[in-house]
């Protein structure tokens, strides 16, 4: 089954919002086996409206549309669409009652624009919305399919995933786009595609892509136009020999963050953890802490930017500093046993670094950056140099820090 | 003017891609008085780029498509568009020059599939690429105008603004739509929309637009098909009548991080400064050093997540967090001194709360969080309840702790 998607806001025109919704639906409609085919974003006139509608009932018969459905002049998507297919809006009781319902929750009350919210075009069904007071539309008809989705990113993929995808997926011929996703870190691209070898021709029919972030580089399995359960069974296969290769760098799936990897890790051998930052200034500790309940794992941390608090809080003495630097290699291992001892955690990272743009020197360039970790009464320190801009180096370094843990705690 | 940008790749329709370069497209087109009345994303078959591009021609004679330049299959797009024009292909050595000397640059040579890089249609002209190998076309004849970029962001934004803005400002009638945003904080979108009173009757023709996001409101102002001159006149004179009514909470425009508003009020007055962080667990940390040159100002800071080490590396008294609980006003008054002592640093900021999801009681629900700032000799404390989810509250709480930090500087 093929579909168009239309975009309806202004803002979205002058780049005042950046359009988030149709690649969510994209991804999420070719799962059911709905190839988009079409994008298109107008501005929310009548006109315009129209004839993308009418453009995309031509090209495929289906069309979904985003946004436009606001209790104010938003509107107008709802009266153009109810035109064309010939089916005049009315007011329907039980609408208003949910959306009087849902004021009612947050203490208000609502105004007569929101009354027009109740109305459908004749024949739709009501999508019904528990994540806002607009519904969705569904309406079909001799012009074709065209569901109405509002616009607030929540409402929209909700509504989608609970209203919208069980209903196609029905119609379906059961060739499904599907993809899964292995995460890699502290491995390039080259030297990771180096290890997949003739990977390719092993997972065919499925593709691999390769994708690059900051400190990551994400593996990309697509099944194309599968029967749903043959999609499934391949990629799980696809999967295992991924991971298999990728070895030690592969740390989760989907959207897994390598932060909740370690606290699992640690939470496994009773590990504490605590951190010494320099150059992160606070990264590490702001990842570990992002994840709910680290609180058990993560006791805390030393934000150690300037040497004089690598002195006096993590006792780095000043002969090593003076004698080697900050960043260095004595100077970081004296960070993680400082950090050990002044907050008593199991394992400690340390991580000092240049990030620029400046203070960088030949023998050590911006990137430079020392690690090292604390554990069992050992320390481990490595060095690496970075690449990127100030936020990049950053973000990166934070990076490899989690790795370097996650490795330590998994030692015997 | 008016113009259709046409998004080639089947990788946006599938959602693998959220597409960031329209909307950057979008509002730099409309400051040089350029309307996007459409934007069409497609597949990259040649089909489906023709029928876009040929449509996007008959709808308004102008079409900027982005993608589909690459060295490899992509290159359909380029000569779908030849074909429309009627205008072949053709080899320049200019082009390959330039391609060989890039590749030079990095120490490879390029492939022969890079060499259909140099072809350009008949009559086009080269927007030189110095950011990447594919070069930007600009073909002008019968059919219209096609502007082609590639898809790459960086690439794409360098070309828009160095090559194709100056171009199309040239043929702009001088009408403009333009914006400028005034930045807050501390202050909600209702409190703020009071202060503003009547506001749109005296900055008309100019609207005003609240752009609420974790910890911020910002304020945009916008002037719609005015002349360059006026416009930026107008906006001059609105922006100063907003921030005059926001007040304290005005910190910024455009960009401004209120990390470099904080950097830059302790550069000012020759303050230091260092954290001690519960909830946040590195946050305000790691807003601050990733400000480039934050070193002169940032001591360091204490990730006090548990107990233990608010007690051994704060010298928070264990009475006190006995007492009262380590989310209190006496714990972070504690915390806040016991930084200045253990940092040296002359502007300390503590932060403890409930992020949740766990952890909140009726007494202290989850989004309690005590802040203090020690400053002068002098301790001041507040409690906020923030709202929204782990990650929002963590943000929130980062943020108010920055807008504490730059208050007390600029007290006398």
């Amino acid at each position: 089954m093929d579909l168009g998607i239309v975009t309806i806001g202004t803002e979205l025109l002058l780049g005042f919002t950046v359009d988030t919704n149709s690649a969510f639906a994209g991804g999420q409609l070719a799962g059911v086996g709905v190839r988009v085919v079409r994008r298109t974003a107008v501005a929310d006139t009548p006109h315009a409206i129209r004839s993308a509608v009418s453009e995309g009932l031509v090209r495929t018969g289906a069309v979904l549309t985003t946004g436009g459905l606001g209790p104010t002049r938003d509107d107008i998507s709802k009266l153009v669409v109810a035109e064309l297919f010939d089916a005049p809006l009315e007011f329907r009781e039980e609408i208003w009652d949910h959306v009087v319902a849902r004021f009612k929750r947050y203490g208000r009350v609502p105004s007569p624009s929101n009354r027009s919210q109740a109305e459908m075009p004749k024949g739709a069904v009501e999508l019904r919305n528990q994540w806002g007071s607009a519904p969705g539309i569904w309406l079909e008809a001799t012009p074709g399919l065209v569901v109405m989705l509002p616009g607030v990113p929540r409402e929209m993929r909700n509504l989608l995933i609970h209203e919208v995808l069980p209903r196609l997926a029905e119609r379906s011929t059961g060739s499904v786009i599907r993809s899964r996703t292995l995460r890699t870190t502290a491995i390039g691209e080259s030297v990771l595609a180096e290890r997949m070898g003739a990977i390719e021709q092993e997972i065919a029919p499925l593709t691999l892509a390769y994708l690059p972030d900051i400190g990551s580089v994400d593996l990309r399995l697509t099944a194309w136009d599968l029967p749903a359960d043959e999609a499934d069974r391949r990629l799980g296969d696809g999967l295992a020999l991924l991971r298999a290769r990728a070895g030690d760098h592969a740390f989760g799936e989907g959207e897994t963050d390598l932060a909740e990897v370690v606290l699992a890790a640690a939470r496994r051998v009773g590990a504490t953890i605590a951190t010494a930052e320099s150059c992160t200034g606070g990264l590490v500790g702001g990842r570990l802490t992002a994840i709910p309940g680290s609180s058990d794992v993560v006791l805390g941390g030393i934000i150690a930017y300037a040497d004089r608090v690598k002195e006096r809080t993590l006792e780095v003495p000043v002969a090593l500093l003076k004698a080697h630097g900050a960043v260095s290699e004595p100077v970081v291992r004296a960070m993680a046993e400082g950090a050990a001892r002044r907050l008593g955690a199991t394992l400690t990272i340390a991580v000092t670094g240049i990030s620029g743009p400046g203070g960088g020197s030949e023998e050590k360039p911006v990137g430079t950056t020392w690690f090292a970790t604390h554990w069992q009464g050992r320390t481990e320190s490595v060095k690496q140099i970075l690449f990127g801009e100030r936020d990049e180096i950053r973000a990166r370094a934070a990076q490899v820090a989690l790795y370097l843990m996650w490795r330590r705690l998994l030692q015997r």
